[in-house]
């Protein structure tokens, strides 16, 4: 960690692969940190409100294929992720949560139960859209920290919205769980050969028209 | 970067800063490259519907804590980030990026254009808060990836979504400029003294109920 840029290079290097070469498989030690990062990922009220499916199966990414415009990282990664969100919150869901954090910690405090029935007594009484929305957020951040962790492994991942997430959930079984999908993450390495984007330049506004600043 | 595993050895030590220590200051380079790493997140047909806020104001973070549960991390900071998201996809929006993109690549291209051409005749048209939910998923993933590069340069930040939109929007005279706020970034250091969470165990749920493979 000595040369503090070198994640800015990994920034620069990553991009949306557009094309997969699926006779370059990424070693599964790899795969394991990319998914680790996803793991620790910071979530609102630590309540982590999704799940990851992580697909080797050829049958079931063909099918996942045919409902994503045909895109064809799916079939050519090492590993399909589905970052899915949980439908809503319930109090099941928040009480597993904060008996986890009790039961690892070793004990109860006062001002984290007085937490736990403020959500309580507000998450499971909004609209379950709303809750989806809110838990989909978080899901997008444990997907950004598993596409970085990806870079940083230098290991290619395109982060996919285009699908038909209610398509996605009945191959999946996701209803059944609680669960809907909101974003795809393939994992692999670019076919630079045949990937029209892989040598164009990244294209960012420029800081002065993304960042204001008030000193 | 010889030691790849050292991006989990940041993740594991990050945390959501409750307490930070106002004397110590994060220098201006990390910041600059936490706020690239930002800059470099990828999203949704490169549109990069969101922006940036980077206060060092005492007086407007004093403003912004009084509408956030009196955070101490916001006043405590070196620098506070604010994403703010696009409250809309106007066509205006849309080709701005499109020929921002043809501009720094120097030519234009069919399929681009086609591409172009099928997010103006459908983003524009749908509900201005579908849209706006979406362009908040994309701030997400900017957050998040400015959340790992602070864990990479060892600088504390603690992801916010507890203030009160409407008032951060006016503070900051967002509507005026077509953005909603969506989270806070504080970045700081950790004071280890006064902050009950720090020595805490991190929680997340294991693996196995994290993760489904389907092999």
């Amino acid at each position: 960690m000595s040369d503090s840029s070198s994640l800015k290079g990994r920034l620069d290097w990553r991009y949306a692969a557009k094309k997969m070469d699926p006779s370059r498989v990424v070693p599964a030690d790899k795969i394991e940190r990319i998914i680790e990062a996803a793991r620790l990922a910071p979530t609102s009220s630590g309540l982590q409100p999704f799940e990851i499916f992580a697909i080797s199966n050829k049958e079931v990414r063909q099918k996942i294929q045919a409902i994503a415009w045909n895109q064809s990282q799916i079939t050519d990664c090492t590993k399909l992720l589905v970052f899915a969100a949980w439908d809503n919150y319930t109090a099941e869901r928040i009480n597993h949560m904060f008996d986890l954090v009790n039961e690892v910690r070793g004990f109860t405090n006062e001002g984290w139960e007085a937490y736990r029935q403020k959500l309580l007594t507000s998450y499971p009484q909004r609209d379950a859209e709303v809750n989806f929305q809110h838990a989909a957020r978080q899901a997008y951040i444990g997907m950004s920290v598993a596409l970085v962790a990806a870079a940083y492994e230098e290991v290619d991942s395109t982060p996919m919205e285009g699908f038909d997430p209610t398509a996605l959930d009945e191959i999946l079984g996701l209803q059944q769980r609680g669960l809907r999908s909101v974003a795809l993450l393939p994992l692999g390495y670019r076919d630079a050969e045949g990937d029209w984007l892989v040598n164009l330049p990244k294209v960012r506004r420029a800081r002065e028209a993304f960042v204001t600043e008030i000193d």
